[in-house]
């Protein structure tokens, strides 16, 4: 059993709001990025994959097909949008770094062929990034 | 004759549009860039300041001054912020990383004490930066 | 179940000396490190939580307080000390990057509100890091 | 129980080829890397240790002790070498990134005084790694 | 006048050895990197151009085109190759990073549309770098 | 004429004192840093050489000489010491990040076999660097 990890950047912008509570709410939950006009981020995704290494290759996973499932399900899909407007993943979901590694997880998941998804890292800044295992995600 | 450098960082959301181009026009040269909601990025600031060192303290500029007006002048305004809509600088200009480098440069020239200003590095990807050293700054 | 990371750096010195030691044992056990008057490093602070995302922000914890509480308690009372002669968290435990990590885990253990402490990691270079998941801490 | 890692870097050429394959079909695994003058990168080695501290000296392992082994087991035998035509390792392995970390387990596991080998991390460039705990090497 | 510049990377194989030199010789000026299987390296490439910013489009160059440059020019003929045995520029010229930065600069150099190339840096590792400016390139 | 930079790090301790201040002054002017127990810092030298390449060798300057001097005349006699206290440079002279610049430049000039001393880099932290080129060195 062994663990391979990819990366991948997209840009893309957000703001942080919930409607059930009042504008002053909001403010008082979410700071600055309360702010509606949306501010964004250079945020990097790791994938992290288990397996067995495939003896024939040498691999756990296709490199090529990782980097293009990653690449069609969610790098290509968020890469310069605006999560809040454009994304109907957070449609009703805050898009804070956590659920963005949630939304990634339930993307990714049961697609990569011969691999399990193990990992979901999601970095807003290099100072702040959310670890998911899939515990939970319905 | 010694130079200084700081950096910081700020996250911003910005897209890119001229209004005298048509829609398709506008996709042309900007490609997914073009998206009107916006997409953000963090971007990173170097401000590189020039002079002697004072004998007394050792310093070239007091290090704590640079980073307040670092802060107040330029990562203060822009953080968070949405550039293209909340920014007067990129009212009429695009907010391009080469118009964000000059942007920045008009806000710190001449309001550093006791030392000149000398470059303006703007990063808005590790992968791509502009350089400005104040020529044809208006 | 989620895991959120927030990183912050301070700047302290330390050196290596068992007092039950001979300095020559001193000498040998720590090498360079014995030099009693200290030497320095840019520490790097990892603070990892986990828990469950609260439905109305969308956050694991809240950033600004976990923000507030890593310096108050950890980066805030080490940044520019020497840890040896300042910190007492030091006055009987030799402060290697090992001891840093626990000290810190024992600082923030249970002060972070709705998220319980699950890792503290600890980098005194880009090289060389401790991992602490709160096992044997007193 | 505390982890402690070390991570030192070399630089190596390899190809990725299965001589039980034809050309085409190595071709049609491997893409560009089946490239058979080789091709290099500057590889990372991320060696993790876990063990109890030692009350008298702070630390999990002794830090020279590990980087001399670290250099004596695997960088020192795969810096500047063609991974495929000169380490025994690989005589009979592709030396993909997962069997590296593999490879270097092997080299590795038993023969650091005082501490269990927990994990061996392996990046072939700053965007892919591979973990490996030791589970399922011969 | 403002300066852009882009990153990319790519990965290939070398060796040091000189025709014109015993095997002694060889050893003695390039030591490890004398061993002719090769090894290799990740490379990072920065190529900065420079000049007036478009008003129409807030860029000093078209940063697609200059990707694509890039690619076609200089990563995509080097990447995953042994850059002694299947690169003509390094047939009678050591594949040495400041060679490596001359050569680009010359595969470069008049291709970009609307900008002049300012420098070429290339990293051979993080800690060692070349930089050319095009003076004595023939 | 092409550039070639090396780095290479040290960790040292260092504090803001001028004895021709009073106590207060000295707290004014240096903050947290006039600590006299002292902090210390990972530093980053960054060294530039300029010249010719060698047409025997594709080098402007043998790279282990290179490392040599760096380590015996800078490294080596920084790495681990106190500067206020232990190395002679700083005697008279406040160890800012500027002044070690300068220092660094002093002990090299002259130093290197067949290139000349371009620049000086000495980062204090990833954030906070300083250049000098050789003007006003005594």
């Amino acid at each position: 059993m062994i663990f391979l990890t990819r990366k991948a950047e997209f840009s893309a912008a957000h703001f942080y709001w919930n409607d059930d509570l009042s504008p002053e709410e909001n403010e008082h939950v979410f700071g600055k990025c309360a702010n509606r006009n949306g501010h964004g981020h250079n945020y990097t995704l790791e994938v992290t994959v288990s397996g067995e290494i495939d003896p024939v290759s040498g691999f756990v996973v296709d490199l090529k097909v990782l980097k293009d499932i990653m690449e069609h399900e969610v790098v290509g899909v968020y890469d310069h949008r605006h999560l809040n407007h454009e994304i109907p993943d957070f449609k009703t979901v805050i898009p804070t770094t956590e659920n963005i590694a949630i939304a990634a997880w339930k993307r990714l998941d049961g697609k990569i062929p011969g691999a399990k998804l193990h990992k979901i890292r999601v970095y807003e800044t290099p100072d702040l990034y959310a670890d998911f295992y899939g515990q939970g995600a319905l």
